[in-house]
């Protein structure tokens, strides 16, 4: 089972947590500590032993924290999620494939896509796909057939695996540090739309993704993941995207694995990643 | 020798260019050929032997190109610069090490620092160095002054090794492309003032360095080349700064390392680079 | 349409090929051409516009080569291939997920298990499976009964997506630079078996994999792709072959792309690569 | 100051540790640990304050902890170490640079060559060089003498920067894990001599550099650090062996800082590094 802790930081935290652990016999399999002094931010993960009452040690725990301490326990190793798209397989393949052969870390509990092409390969995973088109329709219906759908289905996150429409505020303050995106670029250059474009017309000589979570400033949530490949002159705009849709899959999957695994914390806008 | 061609792109450029080299029996080592499709321009670079008359040979090769062919011809494997420096000391002390031991591909003539604290390291290399202090004067008189003491000097290109002032727009028209810069970011990402500052703020999984020429739009040159590499949550922006050192002298030497051996056309604000 | 050719390096070559093409009206739309200075052999890619008779076209340039050049032209866009697999999904799904979007660059025509696990997958992409077990039968029984499966379709090349037997030199023989595996290692370190447990034991910092031929040196035959990437002591063998096969499914997937798009030649055991 | 600790794995180290530390008073500021759970090895880096009387609480840390336990506290930030040469200038120079500018996190006490090439490089930093040559000498005088030098200065290591030759048995055991050598290859792949002309043959698409302390088996001591370029075949052995240089300039530069930071920790002939 995952312990994740965050308080203000003071001396004896890791002593008083491991102490109070260790009285209770819970064998400690690793242990992860990281204060952000700039921030007096104290971040724990601790990996031990399932504990038959996750509730009382929670209290247990906050009674020798900091007041402001935040403590979670999982003891479900595998998460849930509901996958958005639009038309791009790259992304969506990836997940289909790892959560087919069960190396997800999660559960898939369905697909909801705003076009109807990428339901073929639900369909061959045996994974539910809903459709929800935008056209025709206010953003509000549009948001509201979506959170209906969303409904129906138990999740801890909700993964935009190229999902190409902007969520409003609404609805993404309905799912705080739950929805994360894959963007086409190294945020926080090219941010917006057409990122591959506007890289080609800047001449970079590197390209890259980055994996977030969403919050309300558009492209500017906590990131979780970056990665880039070199590139040069003879790739058009169009090679771009195809060379960025490649680091976009290896992004994503990185950045759910870290999540899936309970190794992030967000404070400040920013993420820790216990890697 | 290196010849380098660009035109607009038209059927036979290669041939013509290849035949006109071995009719005079000059023995092509290398070639290297790029055409941008988009914007209809051939690229082209050639490593032959030495021909006793290159300008006779420039203009043969004219007069069978497009009339707005551009063709350089590059006898003197050696370059000349000027390296402009304020008060950080890794970039310049890499160029003033490679320089030493004759594996820069170029000689430095002198070096210029608006503070003096780097005088000391040019004096152990017996390079020399000109103090062209900023302050209590206009930028015009401070401009002049780095005119002046340029001047004294022959150069093919100016190296901003970590030189902290803006140049004005006067001043980097006189030296067209021949200006490069070393910027302590990942371009067009954190552009401008402490960029280590807004990543750390930003909480970026990656930062990076790049080489550019200095044109007149601020940080938006085209762009020689780019690296980067991953940091974390554990990195204050005072350890980003320090690793984006060792990348900032790694970048700066690659991208002179193009410069000076002929590897680098320039067309609509962005480079092709033979790499 | 592509051209491939090599030969003995001499003076005027590319001049006397793009001659020829454009005494034809053939409009080159790239050309890349290598000189290994060292072997002296000359090596020319050219992707031009479609020609009706390739094979006039080849005869025509052979008359102008030296006589020991080997001049293909490609005029299918589309490759054919057929996939070995053993149990292992990672390598065998993205090409199959890649073949279904048709953006492989080539048409899976089967795939040839030696254990039955992988058909199922096979069937949700509708893509025959054959299984061709190794138990119970003498190395000569297995390969001919894989020979036979395999020639009852066309194919351009046989990929080894993690197939874990090794092939007796009369099998390897019959497929000369047909046959390509990805080799679950940075090569030349750890050939042979289990690498992970061996770069584990060695307590590498990076591991990686490499695509490469197979001849009839085990692990020895030319290289197209490596790729790595960094580890750490927290990595346990177990953990660092999961880290592995990202690796290996990107180093393959990137690997069959030049082959596919005729960018590899094969020359004293190494490829050049134009990519 | 910092205290590194290793021994067997039991339950409540980390509390038994933070709880006297804490119960001293000292603040920690950061603390790090790690378990193989393969040996049951537990490795322990705190940062802490400073503490008067370090002996004595290295004896109280040792009264809490298993038997086999090795508890070092470091309380001074510099190191003292020698460096070793023949004739290639990269990394010395680059050690050079930051040990005069003070960043290098160590004072360098002289410089020792067998040959006398890099004395000059040595004196324009006014660091002392001495040169004992092996020429005409067993290597049994050899490395007396080089001992004798090495005994005239204090050290808490001897790096390897680009020295040629290969040490005794008897020499290395004198300075176990206190010598550190930067390998020109990616090791395992090329040890021993030539390892470029090695990469060249066998075709790789990549090269390295390994940074590791030296042992009495031949380039087998464990790994610190190892980095990696992207190579392709327009490289000769000799444009392979120049990109290496960069690489290992880096690779020994990094290896260093992880060492003077005390990060690094050695069993089973592995290293753990806190980077």
């Amino acid at each position: 089972m995952i312990i994740l802790i965050q308080c203000s930081d003071r001396v004896g935290l890791v002593a008083a947590i491991s102490g109070l652990l260790s009285g209770k016999g819970i064998n400690i399999l690793s242990m992860r500590e990281y204060v952000d002094v700039e921030a007096n931010r104290f971040f724990n993960r601790v990996v031990c032993e399932q504990y038959p009452n996750p509730e009382i040690l929670i209290n247990e725990l906050r009674s020798i924290l900091p007041e402001d301490a935040r403590v979670d326990i999982n003891t479900e190793p595998q998460k849930k999620i509901i996958v958005l798209v639009t038309k791009e397989y790259h992304c969506l393949s990836d997940i289909l494939v790892r959560n087919h052969f069960k190396t997800l870390g999660a559960h898939v509990q369905c697909v909801i896509g705003n076009h109807e092409v990428l339901k073929d390969i639900c369909e061959r995973f045996e994974i539910p796909f809903h459709l929800v088109g935008h056209e025709n329709k206010t953003r509000e219906d549009f948001e509201l057939q979506l959170l209906t759908t969303i409904n129906k289905h138990s999740y801890d996150y909700i993964v935009l695996a190229k999902f190409m429409r902007i969520l409003s505020p609404a609805f993404v303050e309905s799912f705080p540090m739950q929805i994360v995106n894959i963007h086409h670029s190294f945020l926080p250059a090219f941010a917006g739309a057409n990122p591959y474009r506007q890289a080609y017309k800047r001449g970079v000589k590197i390209i890259g993704a980055t994996a977030h979570f969403v919050t309300n400033q558009l492209d500017e949530g906590p990131i979780i993941e970056q990665q880039v490949i070199q590139v040069d002159h003879t790739y058009t705009a169009g090679e771009m995207m195809k060379a960025g849709k490649e680091i976009e899959k290896g992004v994503l999957a990185k950045a759910l694995k870290m999540l899936f695994e309970d190794r992030v914390f967000v404070y400040n806008n920013k993420t820790i990643v216990f890697s």
